[in-house]
């Protein structure tokens, strides 16, 4: 922006929503703000663990007939700051797998907890970790025979930044390594609404899957609440430490200790969310959205290039083979003025595609996809 | 409530806020929601540090010609959120003192961090951490010549739960102290709108304070947050670790991996909160509940009882010499249903005394103190 003061500048690199939130939601939460004024109207704190009418709708919208309920599902601010609560629960002695490359934040937080040991510049990873390569060379889905066990496997399906979303199949086999392993799966279903296949929205779909998995989830991408910041975990009774504690008392702990609850008006708008009229109306939003992905992979197909993600997620995914991420990014910005993420700052195995993201406003996205068929052409 | 089904309990025992917000901070709030609904006030993600404007706004209210900058502030969704942010940033390795009695959150998050090493039954006490003694015979300030060195020193000024506001020289001489051993004082300042005496309102009113100090503090009960959600912390840039670092870089990094940022509609409430009318509604607010204190001291007093704190803060703290803390909250509830906080909950140094909070309905506070009168005289 210094370089060009009059470019105009489209980010599609942050998935950060552009859309409005549905009135039906934001008039509950005008609605809630406005009771705090009234004496029958007014609440102070509330239970850490969410409230319980929000807790038990999401449970039933989101897991019903999967034996997630009511107090299973423990309410957030967002899923980042539960993945930090997650990572406080497992201490500094713990070690963890990723997918590469994946969201940032389960590595970020794992450094600052101290699991990771050092940084290794030669391979660009860190000593302890295990990095799941998940290329297209597999399917975006990991060797799991040539994957070392682990005490925690963090798992992002529909995955940022690919946009893969693991079959049944696949969760099923991570399961079993799971179990096999004694480890806990982290499954972030961040994305799960923008599943246009059969892929499993959650990973309670798969049996045996309450024995070993958390899942962490959040309206951020479903009803622009990016700002507005509600999210949720869940966490069955059937999964236990060796010794047989349940992971949810001990969760509930981290709650109750680290958190005072997520703000009750962003709650009165997850209560709309999930009722009848803000489903359809967060479909409306994913749908939205799901026609910018597809704009955006039509564009890349059509210049040929070998595009992935975009089907079940708000990702695409975009190989440009033997060149650096960065280099493609910086010539995209310099070129087009449109900003993209390169797609090493996910992992090593992101190195050599970027990362373009369907969150914009429809006019920017195709302005953006002209700039990058005339840079292709 | 088992036994007594028809009993009319009153609880004065968690300090949650009872009365109403101030529609000059709801309507903003409200407003804020409904603007999410529209292309020009929807926004997404926010800086994690907080919005700009309500950052400077917190600067300038609480910090104004106390050196402490917007960018040194960092918005938070509560004080107990961003204790626990705290403690990861300090990790398992470090010490920690805390006053003895004081708010749990300090002692059971450095629990769950790993730092306290063992409970040790007998003196009620964890191994490595420095309970310093705050009784009426010192005056509630600890005697700084037999409190060993540590790396955190926890300050809560007005005390929860004895009510009592360090004075202007006992915190010069805590400054002093901390920075003789090379220690961070965390300085939790929630209740500092209740000070009605010349008592500091802020830590960094003392010279040298932000050499040593961070600053935790919350809208919770100025304006009824308890619900909401809306806090923060200061660092000042003059804070640095032994080889020269900054504390708040540190922390910055924190918030951003662990943290996405408060809700921004609760963000809204927080602007209002700060400004002329809000700052005034919440003077009126805080009244309301010091009048509440006033009426319970008084009652305490009529009754003989040594009663402390009130003054500067919204908790009473009775002494009930030679009883157990338990047996006097169990009695009051079995003889009056009325539920207040027994002080050995604090920590060992409240045993033989009870905390009874001034958050309530004027109605309920009246007819609370009418029993105690009953049961005592």
């Amino acid at each position: 922006m210094l370089k060009y003061p009059d470019a105009q500048v489209i980010s599609l690199g942050i998935g950060d929503t552009t859309e409005p939130i549905p009135e039906v939601i934001t008039s509950s939460m005008a609605k809630r703000s406005y009771a705090l004024s009234t004496v029958e109207g007014y609440s102070g704190y509330g239970a850490e663990q969410g409230e319980k009418q929000l807790r038990a709708a999401i449970a039933k919208t989101y897991y019903e007939n999967l034996g997630i309920e009511e107090d299973d599902v423990f309410v957030s601010d967002g899923a980042k700051s539960d993945i930090s609560r997650l990572q406080v629960l497992f201490g500094s002695k713990v070690t963890m797998a990723v997918q590469d490359p994946s969201y940032p934040a389960y590595v970020d937080s794992s450094v600052i907890l101290g699991q990771t040991g050092q940084f290794q510049k030669d391979v660009e990873k860190y000593g302890n970790i295990e990095y799941m390569k998940c290329t297209p060379e597999n399917g975006f889905f990991p060797d799991l025979s040539a994957t070392c066990r682990t005490d925690i496997i963090f798992f992002c399906s529909p995955n940022n930044p690919t946009g893969y979303a693991a079959s049944r199949e696949q969760l099923t086999r991570l399961v079993e390594f799971a179990k096999e392993n004694g480890s806990i799966i982290v499954y972030d279903s961040a994305y799960a609404m923008y599943v246009s296949d059969d892929s499993p929205r959650s990973i309670f779909e798969i049996p045996g899957a309450k024995e070993v998995a958390i899942e962490v989830s959040s309206f951020s991408k479903y009803a622009g609440f990016t700002g507005v910041r509600l999210g949720w975990t869940a966490i069955p009774k059937e999964l236990l430490y060796s010794d047989g504690f349940p992971v949810a008392k001990d969760f509930n702990r981290i709650v109750c200790t680290c958190f005072n609850g997520a703000s009750n008006i962003a709650q009165a708008g997850g209560l709309a969310c999930v009722s009848p009229e803000g489903i359809k109306a967060m479909h409306e939003v994913v749908g939205f959205y799901k026609e910018n992905s597809d704009i955006i992979v039509e564009t890349f197909n059509s210049l040929g290039f070998k595009v992935y993600g975009g089907k079940n997620a708000p990702y695409v995914w975009i190989h440009f083979p033997g060149q650096s991420s960065w280099d493609v990014f910086s010539e995209i910005l310099e070129k087009t003025h449109v900003v993209t993420t390169p797609g090493s700052g996910f992992g090593p195995g992101g190195e050599g595609f970027i990362r373009v993201s369907a969150f914009g406003h429809r006019e920017n996205v195709l302005e953006a996809c002209r700039r990058f068929k005339q840079l292709y052409k």
